[in-house]
């Protein structure tokens, strides 16, 4: 099976999931969206997701997939390389609600269109943007870090000592953090595991800086 | 397995999770929290989750689980009951997608604590929270609507004739959407699939107005 990834660089929906792609050693095709010039919200991009959002998986037999954790799931689920979430149904819960946490707590709250919208609506500046970044990331970071500091299944990654879901929000979110030069080091072990996996070639690949559309 | 719900009857993700736990036929113990009051903010409290949020699946055997999606699919993984995600992958992927689109771009905007962080930082009035609420309620049922509605999987319930995860998040964002009067008729198929919930005993029955801390 062959992939189209519809993406954006600095997207950290779209980071997580290329991050999933590298660790599982599958390859696909980039094609990038410029999110400011309104490059999925064209027609054609709408077809493909009526939300308007990336990224989206499409594959070669004509399924086309949304929602960058649903995807991960599904391509967990169906395709061959390392597994992604544990075997057992005790730790895929914990790997999952570390991933909410990020995923459904920090992103929804930081991303370009609510920025925008606080500007819009209320006349938010840069400052203003920051400041509410910073409360999101840190109201979740803080007991992030209790949870993965004082849990004896968290290894050198987030569970166990190799990579997996939610190791790759939580990569994708301290990379989304230096928009606004968040200091990772309020979080040493957040710090620790993004070092682990910066260090992988799967994870530095993914990164936003390192895509062909970045500027 | 006896387990204890910790929980408050407006919150949303509560509400999701209740449905789940009912559509299952599992039993549980209710344990309210105030969340105005501070009630999920005290050191008992913290010790069970660090983020300070409901709901909280507690369990006899000591196991203590967060994050209502992260919970459900645990349930449906390790509990009897009927399933609440479909059997093959695709049919996952795509209930999981119309889920984290009510999870992952609904709720996490319009949850009592951004609100607050609203009024606190902007000033935000009543009115303002309104308009806040509505456009993430817009921006997300409005595609969610055109999903919904073309795709031959949808059935009297969001993918097929029995109800799942989807239809839970839907079931307890419509019920949301009440705090300010947004009216569901503008999305036919969610108006719908909303009342073919709301018809069940295990969806009415896990309405915030029907817990026993409802006000």
């Amino acid at each position: 099976m062959t992939f189209r990834l519809h993406n954006f660089f600095r997207s950290s929906t779209s980071t997580r999931l290329r991050a999933a792609l590298n660790l599982k050693g599958i390859a696909y095709e980039y094609v990038p969206y410029a999110l400011r010039k309104g490059e999925t919200r064209t027609p054609e991009f709408l077809a493909l997701n009526p939300a308007g959002l990336v990224p989206v998986l499409e594959s070669d037999d004509g399924q086309v997939l949304v929602q960058s954790l649903a995807i991960i799931e599904w391509l967990d689920e169906t395709q061959p390389g390392p597994r992604l979430l544990p075997e057992g149904a005790d730790g895929r819960a914990r790997v999952r609600a570390l991933s909410y946490m990020i995923a459904c707590e920090i992103h929804p709250l930081n991303n370009l269109r609510v920025l925008t919208r606080l500007t819009e609506q209320f006349g938010a500046d840069e400052a203003a943007q920051k400041a509410w970044f910073t409360e999101w990331v840190e109201t979740t970071f803080d007991p992030l870090e209790i949870m993965l500091a004082q849990d004896s299944r968290t290894g050198r990654f987030c569970h166990g000592d190799t990579p997996g879901l939610a190791d790759c929000c939580l990569y994708a979110q301290v990379w989304n953090n230096r928009r606004f030069d968040i200091d990772t080091s309020r979080w040493p072990t957040i710090a620790r595991i993004f070092d682990a996996a910066d260090a992988l070639p799967a994870f530095r690949e993914a990164a936003p800086a390192h895509q062909p559309d970045a500027v």
